[in-house]
């Protein structure tokens, strides 16, 4: 799953009848130790994400494999809020 | 979802058959602030989107989760037109 | 969708059971004005494409759905042949 | 599947129901000769790896296909721990 | 599907219980002139290929729709060997 960041937000009133009340965010990978990367890219909000927050991603099939995504055009979705990343032994990171 | 432009329209008259009636458009990867960045490839329109818009795309599977591409041999598809977009506070896209 | 040209064939009689019969074709993905721009792969013709035609290709698991391809470990298929596309109003490209 | 190295560790309370239990690790692709390439991700740990390991990754779908991650959103699974690589008839690694 | 060649073998006694007795391979991406150009991957092998063979591959859920590979943690899977490839009315490779 890919480390990323949420950075922004999206309004689409017209959509897919299946996205009906779905959070849409702007959300850019970034490294372990919370640097972004990443082009901005669009994923359903499945855990409650706010902005600014460190995320996981699953791109692929496995963006329908949440309650709101179900059967739904998705191919990404937030899956967890990230506590902490450790690498290497070092923690690169640790949500304030 | 990638942010994408509607730049153009395909025809192709000889087809799987699952794609009768199907509505092909020719779309490029976009920047948050509508800048234009990525190779243009083929979604299929699955929400009535025209010229121009900024949509998102759902690529892979996903594409085959709407009304006009269920079992049909398509890998992306046109599922909302972004009304705005906002990134970091900024409001960098809003629906003229 | 990918936008490519057919620039070859491949032949192999040991291959999976599931793939008797089908046809396989090299293909390059191409500019919207037919130039060739990707590195070749193989794909499994389902439409009759010729050699040098403009086609769309669908990847992933969209490549199973259609009739010579299914439940086949087949990642790439030919869906449609382009009679023509048109980008920003102007016409790439028209089969001739 | 990716040849990868685990380089860390991920720890995310507020995370969709079905990954309640699973590992997350973070691996980083890496050559036959266990020289890391890739940018950092999280996959999930489906045979007990340890830090440091050289591993096998499937992503996509694949990452649903073991008991831990079965009909969770997960699109990226360890599902082997390397004991030798060779390459053109060299022994490129070899678990110590 | 990916046209490349077998460059070596993977053996790893830990893994996932589905990947009992399947035959791990490494491969690298090819040109249809048989140079190698991709980085190294793993791939089960369907077809009894072998060392220098070039083969194709297929990726993603393609991957378990060969019968070693059922419903098992697998993205890519050699599916064929390669006899010839033509590109451009060349011969480009054949099958020595």
């Amino acid at each position: 799953m890919l480390i990323a960041r949420v950075v922004g937000s999206a309004v689409a009133t017209i959509k897919a009848d299946s996205l009906r009340g779905v959070k849409l965010l702007v959300v850019r990978s970034a490294t372990p130790a919370d640097e972004l990367v990443g082009e901005p890219f669009v994923a359903v909000d499945a855990v409650g994400a706010g902005q600014g927050e460190l995320v996981l991603v699953a791109r692929g099939s496995a963006g329908r494999q949440t309650g709101p995504t179900q059967d739904a055009p998705i191919d990404a979705v937030i899956m967890a809020i990230l506590d902490s990343l450790e690498v290497a032994g070092d923690v690169t990171f640790r949500k304030s």
